[in-house]
């Protein structure tokens, strides 16, 4: 049985309020064990920490961000300077003062290691501890909580080397689990501020020793560039045909030849490939097409110049960017 | 208190197998409550619906797919005949016989309406019911289960018109309850396949009356042309790159006059705004990366003929490919 609690009657959360005092005056009688996991909003915790700011919410999430992902209309999703990729950069105007904006906070794993540590002093349970925020995701309406912090959990859980009971291997299967504890916890705590706790228990098997924080929910997020969907459809596009030259970061690993081959062929490229120099080779008339196909594939046209929007005489050579 | 309980000891399930019967069977002693909310594993709705086939893992994902989202190496991430995105359209080799692959119910909101109806039945207890699956995400590492089926459930919690202690309308929140129910369900269950069922009581305000079983959890799926990320971003390019004239579905909805303006302009185009004409105007020798990016922006270029990947003397003109 897992069970799910989340406390009523906590008060208003201020700068340099202890979280830890806060949780535990809220549980009453319900006493931490070894084994549970606590879920925190991170509204809470930043705003305890402080990361409530006056006003400005567009200066909020510019500083917030790392790059833009996707823009459409008023809304503009962005990756934020923890990697996260949320709406606004995760900055919010609910379940604060009116005119203010709470921002994440300035490292959620270690604010989650942080509570963590403070209830292990106060009780001697050890706890993993998630701080969690509401995301949007692709593909699906509506949002669920994520884990944007954690400490002394594993937030993946591993499969690897299992066997199910048919004695097929388990190979890619690595359940979120930090994830679907905030997703938990929010059916519990719903969104209207007074639950920002959630005592989660029955997944013992989750939490590490007391000494081991683990890898945090850092761990979670895909890196830059690696991501199949860094950018929205429509941005990619804009990214590839306005690549300066030197901006060789494409859109995850380098291609495979055979891979760029057939994306040119499908745009109609007359390409062929010229297995011994590792390179394709294409008429020059096309330049323009071949550059945006190479700089979304990890290629690019070589010499080394910028798709200049003419076209010239010479058959082009295609070449890994990063070899 | 938000409770999930997973009963153990559930035998294997067989086509035509009862599933409420093997539900009540494992549950025992603990009766279903009005207002439970009932999770079972598509694996097993599948199976007792007969979708599971022999062998050809290829043909099964072929079968399911609508389009290609993404591949990169091995992985194919595709948008299934139902509308979700996932890897292998749901194709799953796991806790089935080896040399078989089940596939996603041919309708998942009807298995759900059907086992939510069967239970009612023959307990009396009005549940709502979730189908799940266990799916990769976009931006993150690892799974997380969502409900691909629902019946009697609310699957996305409106907070329109809601208000927060601070007197903040809580406008665009509207959490993806039913995937965080599934995501709850998987907690519970774990992935080594003895426990397909779970049983979670304490949201009770998401259960619908007994004759009313809601929307499904087709309502979660956002529109195929809407989402800013229906194609991988490298997908998006080659998409883009390769348009077909008629090809006229874009990555959303028609940008406005500026924002391509703006694309065009980032891509040192120096196209210009017509705005009697709603229309824009830039040189011809900029045809293919223009016609690129009007191709990714909802609009097209003038008359309506394919780039061609040679650039002719005349300005162009570009219009909303669906005025």
């Amino acid at each position: 049985m897992l069970t799910v609690h989340a406390p009523d009657g906590v008060p208003e959360v201020t700068e340099g309020a202890d979280l830890a005092g806060l949780l535990l005056a809220a549980l009453g009688d319900h006493a931490l064990r070894d084994g549970d996991v606590v879920a925190v909003t991170s509204k809470v915790v930043s705003k305890a920490e402080g990361r409530v700011s006056y006003g400005d919410r567009d200066a909020a999430v510019a500083a917030e961000t790392a790059r833009v992902v996707a823009t459409r209309g008023g809304t503009r999703i962005v990756r934020t300077r923890l990697g996260l990729t949320m709406a606004a950069a995760g900055v919010d105007a609910s379940n604060v003062e009116q005119g203010k904006v709470v921002v994440h906070p300035l490292d959620p794993d270690a604010s989650a290691r942080r509570l963590r540590v403070a209830l292990h002093e106060r009780t001697g349970a050890n706890v993993g501890v998630v701080v969690t925020d509401t995301a949007g995701r692709a593909w699906r309406q509506g949002q669920t909580d994520i884990a944007i912090g954690a400490a002394g959990l594993a937030v993946l859980e591993s499969y690897a080397g299992a066997v199910d009971g048919y004695g097929n291997e388990l190979a890619v299967t690595e359940p979120a689990v930090a994830d679907e504890l905030a997703s938990a916890a929010e059916l519990a705590q719903g969104k209207l501020g007074a639950r920002p706790f959630a005592v989660i228990r029955g997944r013992a098997d989750l939490v590490l020793a007391p000494d081991d924080h683990g890898l945090g929910a850092v761990a979670m997020i895909r890196d830059d560039g690696t991501d199949l969907f860094g950018y929205g459809s429509r941005e990619a596009v804009v990214r590839a045909v306005a690549a300066a030259p030197g901006d060789d970061v494409p859109f995850g690993s380098t291609a495979s030849p055979q891979d760029l081959l057939d994306a040119l062929r499908r745009a109609g490229i007359d390409a062929r490939l010229e297995p011994d120099e590792g390179s394709l080779v294409c008429p020059a008339d096309q330049k323009v097409a071949a550059a945006v196909l190479a700089f979304a594939h990890g290629w690019r046209v070589e010499p080394d110049e910028a798709p200049d929007r003419t076209d010239s005489g010479v058959d082009l050579r295609l070449r890994p960017a990063t070899p």
